[in-house]
């Protein structure tokens, strides 16, 4: 009889993400981290914070974190939920909002953990592709679904859409849950914050763990209608009372906080990424118009994996997809300039040598 | 049309925890936390921690707390499972290892989020009853189904069986998984971790935030055979890659680090219970034998709801269930030899002038 058991257990093929490898002298270009630390008052809440009172459960709510967050926004703390980081607030939106026998819909190519939620929770869904030029055709999301989800700047491709384009799908989509995953957003995309007044079914996703330069420390945002956070909060609830720890709480709020800090930082990720965007064009890159801290490239003569692997010999390690449509492309992270010119200066020597 | 997406969310009642009232003064012995503080060597983390680190993520198998865990406990590091909390262990417990249309079997008085869970992930279980004395009949459990579930010591009965009495149970349950929920294992109940070696089918649940004093920070671990412990990581990727944050993982290796605390710490918790449970039968209370952090009592005239309104009045919280079979006990948590002297000096004149 032994071993059935093992009848009992789970099958599922997890997402696999950006390789964190333990080298010195690595050029880390490959997860769309932040090349600049958090905000320095991220490190005060460390060195002040009461250790003794870890003994106590944290605030359930997250209070700090959330008022702090509706004031940066402009909502109310009702319309805030937070989680251990934006994939942690995905898999309960998963399980809130697409109860449906209807398929979700979300682009072809997208952030591959999409396709792994709805494994895991058994939700329907259906990819809508992308055109040539990897944009959205809002058309493509007119008819009855189980609910869309966009990201927004995409990923990888780091294209956003405007207002107008945005509010288009919200207004062909009343009768379910619209997520915009604006992981991405704080880099020059247009945020759908201002779309939550007018639409109730609308839910924003964001994370600390990009423009906050916080992705050690899991911290992820939802916004929308107080329905919407009322029901995320029964998933949450019904999960884990306490997903977010006392330090955490109190360090996302430092960081809110000192916006001036964030504005900046996001401001010199911008100002790298357009400056290397023509970098790459001179090299004879093609380069997709980015939103996002991350650079999608592909090359009409040098193979992207081939690139991958030179540049990954070298210590320099970039993101390559095997996947189709997009297995001839890059994703470069937007590091520091010196990490930038690092990686160029190897890209100019190879595509030198490589007689490509 | 509007509305219709409201019929695609999902209703669930979820759990409620115990109270986390901000009052000033307030005796806290409602939520099972430890009254002292965490090891000296956690807030050395906090002091010394890289800050500026916390832009990247943070490593994702958690290596150096499972590797902490492996030493303390005498297993590899391929066998411990960690997770935000035991509640979020539990939760992708349910996923991974209750896959089948048998019902999961638990008793009916024990941890109220088991069936919150059951809900959420639509789990067929059924409640097997304790007898009168709040003890499991391990026979009740020698029947087909999904997976056992049982907690030892038992909450919020504070019970403990040995290990004859589990092993008799793991022996007649080798065709599911049988997780044993130690929460409060550390204050003197048997722990079945020598049973690992004998029973792949096996998964021990702990946390952190009973015996080491880290409610605040977040901490669970699983322990299990290689192959149960595979299944969990690949249902706990499918659902968030990075639960654990950077200081979580350094914090908790620190603790577990710190054994001679850990002892010192339960030692004085189990000292101050057996104290007071005798102080408790002076006032003429019946109390569960606890191997827990808590008392489970009842009085045979005052009823247990008027005690923990009167006690409510004076600051003093302690915990009541309005549930059958136990809706006059009360459970106590044991706290500082201070607090809880409050708390009897408070009963006796309670009773006094209750003249009950």
């Amino acid at each position: 009889m032994s071993g059935l058991w093992q009848d009992k257990l789970r099958k599922i093929d997890p997402y696999v993400p950006g390789e964190q490898a333990q080298i010195p002298d690595l050029v880390k270009l490959n997860a769309n981290e932040n090349p600049y630390p958090p905000s320095p008052r991220v490190a005060e809440v460390f060195r002040t914070f009461a250790v003794d009172g870890l003994r106590l459960y944290p605030n359930a709510n997250a209070t700090r974190l959330k008022t702090a967050l509706a004031a940066h926004h402009g909502v109310s703390p009702t319309q805030v939920f937070v989680g251990n980081g934006s994939d942690d607030v995905l898999a309960l939106t998963f399980q809130a909002f697409f109860c449906s026998e209807q398929p979700v819909l979300f682009p072809d190519i997208t952030y591959s953990f999409y396709p792994v939620w709805c494994s895991l929770f058994r939700t329907p869904y259906e990819t809508v592709p992308l055109n040539a030029q990897f944009r959205i055709n809002p058309r493509d999301y007119d008819r009855p679904s189980g609910g869309v989800l966009l990201p927004n700047p995409n990923a990888p491709t780091g294209i956003a859409e405007n207002r107008a384009f945005l509010e288009d799908i919200l207004a062909h989509n009343q009768d379910c849950v619209v997520i915009i995953d604006e992981a991405y957003v704080d880099f020059g995309a247009w945020s759908c914050v201002p779309l939550l007044e007018k639409y109730d079914n609308l839910l924003i996703v964001q994370t600390f763990s990009k423009s906050r330069s916080l992705a050690g420390l899991r911290i992820g945002v939802a916004l929308g209608s107080e329905t919407l956070i009322r029901t995320l909060e029964a998933v949450k609830n019904s999960y884990n009372s306490y997903t977010m720890d006392a330090l955490t709480i109190e360090a996302g709020a430092a960081s809110v906080e000192d916006d001036s800090y964030f504005r900046a930082t996001c401001r010199k990720v911008m100002d790298t990424r357009e400056r290397c965007a023509r970098e790459f064009e001179a090299l004879g890159f093609s380069v997709c118009p980015s939103s996002a801290n991350f650079l999608f490239v592909t090359h009409p003569t040098a193979r992207a994996k081939d690139i991958f692997l030179a540049m990954r010999a070298r210590n320099l390690f970039i993101r390559y997809f095997d996947l189709p449509r997009i297995d001839n492309y890059l994703r470069i992270t937007v590091g520091t300039d010196d990490e930038m010119d690092k990686l160029l200066t190897a890209l100019r020597e190879y595509l030198a040598q490589a007689n490509v």
